[in-house]
């Protein structure tokens, strides 16, 4: 087993990575303060992993809620079916949330914990690896509205981050390609010797290789853990982990959420990321080329979708949450590993990309 | 114009106590950063000072939403209706939310800014006796859900509380009295002089004298600020602030949320809690009637409502945040102007006020 920190001062917390994690009752039982539970999962995960986790807590009160699967129940609505079930059991102000699934379900737990009598504690259980190399580190939860990709949230902290590699056995090709969107991410954004290994080893990664997932992971984890503690709520370099999501959540949004998995979106933002960094003359044509090429050999989309045209992103795009004053700011490259902070871009270089990228 | 502060590290802030206070673009400016304001207001508040304070802000892109009256609309859908709004205008994460109402605009502003974009800036500008002196400082925010009141929220501060006291020449009786539930409220549990001072100056604050209001705000305020900067987020003496709390949410709740004030069935919660700490042997009969007689003088209800019987007390009282793991806990009364802390209560006692106090 790994064990990673995430240094966030009294809010502080590990990362275990591993195998065999979900039947471990000590890692439960070191985190959970108190007698009531609510695990929060989905149609999908239930009937996998549901019984291995509540095998572990046979000594507390255990409820459970068990939601849609998919990006366009990450809700209001759904959040208050949470909120339903701490009411209707009572439960306290010191019990504990696990949230048991993959992106949604750790941003939505996440959230109602946060929201809970104002703040209950809780746990993440990724059992995808975005949510593994990603969504469950670093305390962003929410919920998405018609009108914006993860617009109501809070910055609320896990009591721990517990990845089980066992679980992306039982996922599918489509939910691992999108994990390693954001893997590549972290290559694209500030190490590029990852970059390079991922080049070397995205066969082996969609091939499902244990060590080497359990590498990417660990990797991925490292990064993410080293942003998330020099910048917690996004006053500065945590921005640059939204490269290619301004793009992402437009396409999100616009196709109706559930269309493309959110790494599906982003791998193609990433591209129109990279070809905006192209036009402002920072990467080469040839740096573009091999970001496209390890997403399409990862099995990613890196085309945007033929419904969208330029105007409709931009519609879409002037609701992100980099703005500021109605202005759109993005995450562009300088180079493979090293990215600005959000910059201001000249809407006629946007449109260029916008009209130009993958479109012929 | 009085000047408070409440400390709270990098998330400090004054309170303005004064007349006039709503004309005063000075003071807008110093705390709003952007250029996009959002005013949440309500139906009886909009027509008779929203315009006064959108004088002010002539210089910034305001947008404004009006919901409708009343604790029973402090709703996740209300919320959401906050949400819209700011994301119709594509307001950024430096816009800045104005709470412009009472306690229930006040507690849903603050938590629609709290989670917007995970959290923009907000000033409380409270128009009721009982925002001024207590809901609107401190950072408590949230909505209701049917099963339990305030059950989900954030602790989040604002910029600022600019209290005019002017707006409450146009309060009626009723809502005056509902504040001066939370002021007598801050001398049984901290401050004895001013519940002797209560006591002689009650009919001047129930006819409104300028002076002696505005006394009474500036030191309920300075209590409630003194707490909430030794304690934030209710781990320890913070929650002597809910004296009579547990009883009038349970009254609150169980008779639909709008039939009584929050200050009235805090009124009816305060002397069920003193009639209770009298059967702990801590307070004397007089005491109690010293209680209810001034609760009573300001015009505020005493005793509960016949159709809620200690059962269905208890059951309403199992929900509420100062319980843990399911056991009722409740601040009572050591003498007047000491309370204790959360405690357990023996259910024979408690079940002997319900059935008891207020009961022929």
């Amino acid at each position: 087993m790994i064990h990673l920190h995430v240094e966030l001062g009294n809010r502080s917390y590990p990362i275990y990575i591993g195998s065999q994690l979900l039947s471990r009752p000590d890692l439960y039982a070191a985190h959970i303060k108190s007698k009531q539970v609510l695990i929060v999962t989905n149609e999908t995960v239930a009937p996998l992993y549901l019984d291995r986790v509540r095998q572990n807590l046979t000594s507390y009160q255990v409820e459970t809620v068990v939601l849609p699967d998919g990006e366009q129940y990450k809700t209001l609505e759904m959040l208050n079916r949470v909120f339903d079930a701490l009411l209707s059991a009572r439960f306290s102000r010191n019990a504990t949330l696990i949230a048991l699934g993959g992106g949604v379900i750790g941003d939505m737990g996440g959230f109602a914990a946060a929201c809970y009598q104002r703040g209950i504690a809780f746990l993440q259980i990724p059992t995808t690896l975005l949510a593994q190399v990603d969504s469950s580190v670093g305390g962003k939860t929410g919920v998405n509205h018609p009108l914006g990709k993860n617009m109501i949230g809070a910055f609320y902290q896990p009591q721990c981050v517990l990845a089980d590699t066992d679980a992306l056995d039982t996922l599918d090709d489509r939910q691992l390609a999108a994990g390693l969107a954001e893997v590549i991410k972290y290559g694209l954004i500030r190490d590029a010797d990852f970059f390079v290994w991922l080049e070397h080893n995205i066969e082996a990664l969609c091939a499902r290789d244990k060590n080497t997932l359990a590498y990417a992971i660990e990797r991925s984890c490292r990064n993410k853990a080293e942003i998330v503690a020099e910048d917690e709520t996004e006053s500065g370099v945590r921005a640059t982990l939204n490269l290619g999501h301004t793009f992402g959540h437009a396409i999100e949004t616009g196709t109706g959420y559930g269309a493309y998995l959110h790494g599906e979106a982003v791998a193609i933002g990433i591209c129109q990321a990279a070809d905006l960094s192209m036009r402002k003359g920072w990467l080469t044509g040839q740096d573009v080329q091999r970001i496209a090429a390890l997403l399409l050999r990862a099995g990613l989309p890196v085309i945007p979708p033929a419904g969208l045209d330029a105007e409709r992103f931009l519609e879409l795009m002037a609701v992100d949450k980099k703005n500021l004053d109605g202005r759109i700011r993005l995450i562009l490259l300088e180079k493979i590993g090293r990215t600005t902070l959000p910059v201001y871009v000249d809407r006629t270089l946007l449109e260029s990309t916008l009209n130009g990228y993958g479109r012929n």
